[in-house]
């Protein structure tokens, strides 16, 4: 499994995703699962992955060669002229590798070695965009409405995101909430593992702003980790009694 | 979906579940998921179930007629003498009724017709006992390392539990707590749904120390509601600053 959580801000943009991939849990590695290319000045694209292991590197791949191979360039994420066309074409290149892996397999590969990514990124001249890519090869854009998406063990980490979250926040906070969010992730999920990788995109600044590897031994991750449990526990104690007699009701 | 918590403390059993059945997003109905059968003075037992419909009223149906069937009293969870063997049989009528409904239905029952259930109670003169039965019709049995089970929706609501469960905790806090964990699985997921019914065992009781139907109304459950996303917002603005030049790591 995988959780990865692609956020939308005022300034800009912040990702964070987990490094475990599993088949089973007596076989469990560490991959990296977000990607970033930049043209600085221009653009910076990201990119986070969660499902097949073989289906995602191999669609990484591809991409990158394009942006390294001039006969290819026309299709390449360092050219196109819009988001949406990146989107597109990361889609586009999603849907293939998963079809042939699955038509080579014949019926025993449908409906496996799919995967589904977080897209985001900014193009100079249009607004930082995200964007969430299904097996199929479609997407969707984050809006106001929806300003974060999730892919992976999503539900653990959910509550607190749908609450704390506020498009106003800064990046510290917002790296915060995230720290917070996959805490409780990695607390209740085997398959979700430190490290995690963080890349912070600030509008109109075309290169990252900040990126890092957290690892198991960060100060403060530990730090995130410890003080959420009691503050946890503190806000439960805090909570207006229940009493049986229903006097307060 | 479904969600149902049952939970052990020093003090007896407090069971909690939602009422919200589906099948697709526009076909919502309200269902009871919690049963209870008392012999004043000698023994409670109660059922929380989740999982195929048809297949759950099915097995509590039948349960219940046993107990008022004369012909059939010796399967009848009013006179088992242990709560062991009150999870052998409820295994084995849920066991039995899954595969008559998948066999009926050929290739196409495969997997399907399924349910869960959580059983607690406590017979007199031993101890309280909490157990998650399975379609196969096998169990398992609660213990300190494990005081709680969660069936259905489980995702949502687990950190909290997790975090704050304390087996010496008095019952209004354990309902407390229940219901911190349903309001964070029903403000995530539509397939939950108020009302909840709870019931609480008090050890060596043999009848309902309490049970209550709380509705969308019920006050109490607005505030903690209400409380909850404050608390949670605090204790996030509490939690010590990220910050990028990582002066403090």
């Amino acid at each position: 499994m995988t959780y990865c959580v692609g956020m939308m801000l005022d300034r800009g943009l912040v990702l964070m995703s987990d490094t475990r991939t599993n088949s089973g849990v007596d076989n469990i590695s560490v991959f990296q699962k977000m990607t970033h290319w930049n043209v600085p000045g221009e653009r910076i694209i990201s990119l986070m992955t969660a499902g097949n292991l073989a289906t995602t590197q191999s669609v990484i791949s591809q991409l990158e060669e394009r942006t390294k191979a001039p006969e290819d360039r026309q299709n390449s994420l360092m050219e196109l002229p819009t988001m949406f066309q990146v989107a597109a074409e990361v889609g586009r290149t999603l849907r293939q590798t998963v079809r042939e892996t699955q038509s080579k397999n014949g019926q025993s590969g449908e409906g496996r070695f799919t995967a589904s990514m977080i897209l985001a990124g900014q193009i100079k001249g249009m607004e930082p965009r995200l964007f969430m890519i299904y097996p199929e090869g479609n997407f969707i854009e984050a809006s106001l409405d929806t300003p974060f998406f999730q892919i992976g063990e999503t539900k653990y980490g959910r509550p607190i995101i749908i609450r704390a979250y506020n498009r106003e926040m800064n990046f510290e906070d917002a790296v915060k909430l995230l720290m917070v969010s996959f805490d409780s992730t990695l607390k209740a999920n085997l398959s979700v593992g430190l490290p995690l990788d963080l890349l912070v995109i600030e509008k109109d600044k075309y290169e990252p702003a900040y990126e890092q590897r957290i690892e198991a031994t960060d100060p403060y991750f530990s730090l995130i980790s410890s003080s959420w449990s009691e503050a946890l526990r503190s806000a439960f104690d805090g909570l207006p009694n229940f009493s049986f007699d229903r006097a307060d009701g």
